[in-house]
């Protein structure tokens, strides 16, 4: 099966796909099992070998994030060389020892592959409000930067937490200078058990970039993907996309030409295929749903994310219920708290479900019993498109969205403490 | 047992509880079956019989709202004589036949009980998006006027929906100037099958008020209790609030004075015992919690909202879980989001839970097993409270809410269309 599942990601035509754990020339990896889980690898270390490396990194927004996400903002984000990452504890919310353990952790490694500290990100993901045990990924560390190989492969697991498996592509890419290598490994948003979703995603390839395009490319990528997916609303604390770009290929990709173009095409569908795994992985998911909503440009994200983030709306997904009523609701709770905008009070909304208008100017279209039938027989696929227009103009997002279901109150209920 | 069960609300010392569905003097209802749910009581009609009556009325903030809410706001608001309710289908997003729909129970019950129709509220509550069966609701209006009677039980009755039982209290409330009664009815806002909440709250007094002081009482005592309770976060299409006062009780509460101040704390604990009955009856609820946010005055509320509605914080309290972790992480998200408060990007939280402090300074203290264990007992409650504490100041708020459960799920993915 392809990697580019989704009927909403189109593989782009200069894109083959390799062996999905292997890795652009000039980099390394390893994870390993180093006990901060209770069992399974839990320590990855991701390295390029050129000191011409360079990097772009996003994070989460939250106003409380862990330690290692403020160690990586500390860090030389435009030429990291290596990335540490860890499972099973996201050392949020332990203080100076929490910070000191990230610090730790960088600096172990910076030393093990013979670069500069402020070259080396940090990740962390798991249970929050703990004390990370600062031996074991120490340990873990050494030992996975004395396994390093040419293959993504332990890499991939050693992020991961309550995700179904592994989550990596490597992509060989033809650009007018040449083919380069892009490879990515993540791990899911699915809300972790016994505490919550973190999203991480490392991105490599072999092309020889400048920093400020490959930090534009990541950035414009970023926002198409994991900015528009949401399992349950609740963004994590640390939440880390590192992209690194070391050159072994010789291809360069110089500013604004048809290599930029056809490189960020292919960024675009390896995150955007690799967001809807997380979606579709999320805890309890069964199925993901498309919002696209169009109008008015300062309402089409907080209608969108409402619509997204609704229990009902995700329930009758779950349930392969086609229930507007709940799409014009939310709607309309988005758009009530918007002041200012041609859209805020306007109940004039159109909808369609599956390519069929189902409300329009605000009123149900009167479906007949057969045309409701085929309406229910539309939406029992694994993805369902709804596509709602508002009041206005100028504005158009969209968002995907995982169903509700009683796996994932059962996973996130469960006495954890 | 009182019906002032929650710790969060006092009994006033001048309130007595009487028979809960009496009604005060001047008010006659009914509650009828009309066959538009497929059974049970479902059309409901409430009116002052004084021509002196005054009111006042609050609506959902939603941008699609419901026939009657549109109805009923251009209705004469202050001098309001009568409530028509109905149960089952709630009138919305049906065009002009249901707007019509909405106009003829208006009109049909100002005929029989001999009031102007804009003296005539309309209020449903049910499924949405489909058509609301007019002759059905005529004849329901009808019949539950020839069959008005002093007490409350079967209009209580017919504004149920999944509500698992009936919502109603009349006090006897001594005021300086003499006694008057005060009766609500509500239904809740949990969750509907199969489609979503609504809201509906009738209050009755026989005391004399100003129509400003009746509805200035209605607002504060509004934002009080039913503003500041989430079951899932959706904000209904139909939430309607109308408050009469008929004069029947011959004691004039005139503005300002000592009678307005002990009607208001009294209509005050109804309102709050309401909604709190409300939340603890949201579908698939077994617990509330609260959660209150001080620090900066533009933060409390985003914060405390994206606690309440956050799946995790509420799977949490299901499970009885104290899981700490998720309420940082909710408020983070929620602080994250705002520009140009002191509080943005602040993550030095106070966190404490049943009154014990869990985080301080936004690093967690480090609890003994011991009082790890203590923790664990004392959220095994009906109420859990939540204090959080954020950077600034001026402002306070809190945020009742129920938990999510698997029943939640069940109801609202059952296939309804």
């Amino acid at each position: 099966m392809s990697f580019f599942r989704s009927r909403w990601v189109d593989r782009p035509e200069h894109v083959r796909e390799l062996e999905p754990t292997a890795l652009p020339a000039g980099f390394r990896a390893a994870g390993v099992a180093a006990g901060i889980k209770p069992d399974g690898l839990d320590v990855g270390v991701l390295v390029s070998d050129s000191p011409e490396t360079v990097s772009a990194a996003r994070f989460t927004s939250s106003a409380v994030v862990g330690a290692p996400v403020i160690v990586s903002r500390g860090a030389a984000l435009e030429r990291l060389r290596a990335v540490v990452s860890s499972s099973g504890n996201a050392n949020v919310a332990d203080g100076q020892r929490g910070l000191d353990t990230a610090r730790a952790a960088q600096a172990t490694a910076a030393e093990l592959l013979g670069v500069e500290p402020e070259q080396v990100g940090v990740a962390a993901t798991g249970v929050i409000a703990r004390e990370l045990p600062r031996d074991r990924l120490l340990a873990g560390v050494a030992t996975a930067a004395a396994a390093l190989g040419p293959d993504a492969s332990d890499l991939a697991d050693a992020i991961l937490t309550t995700d179904s498996g592994p989550k990596r592509a490597c992509l060989e890419v033809t650009l007018p200078s040449g083919p380069v290598r892009l490879a990515a490994q993540a791990k899911g948003a699915g809300m972790m058990s016994p505490l919550f979703a973190t999203l991480f995603c490392f991105v490599e390839t072999d092309a020889a970039l400048q920093p400020e395009t490959l930090d534009l490319l990541t950035g414009v990528c970023v926002k198409r993907s994991f900015d528009r997916i949401t399992v349950d609303g609740q963004l994590s604390t640390s939440d880390s996309v590192f992209c690194l770009a070391g050159g072994a290929s010789g291809v360069a990709v110089a500013p604004e030409s048809e290599d930029e173009l056809r490189l960020g095409e292919a960024l675009d569908a390896l995150l955007r295929q690799m967001a809807l795994d997380v979606v579709a992985d999320g805890e309890g998911a069964g199925r993901v749903g498309r919002v696209v909503v169009r109008g008015d440009a300062g309402a089409v994200e907080p209608v969108a994310r409402a619509v997204a983030n609704s229990p009902l709306v995700k329930t009758a997904l779950h349930g392969a219920d086609p229930n507007f009523g709940r799409i014009l609701q939310a709607a309309g709770q988005a758009l009530g708290a918007l002041d200012g905008t041609v859209a805020a009070g306007g109940a004039y909304l159109d909808l369609d479900i599956e390519g069929r208008r189902v409300v329009s100017g605000g009123a149900q279209v009167g479906l007949t019993e057969a045309e409701l039938a085929e309406l229910v027989e539309a939406v029992t696929g694994p993805e369902v498109d709804y596509e709602l227009t508002i009041p206005g103009q100028g504005g158009e997002t969209e968002v995907f969205f995982s169903d509700l279901s009683r796996d994932y109150v059962t996973l996130n209920a469960e006495y954890t403490t």
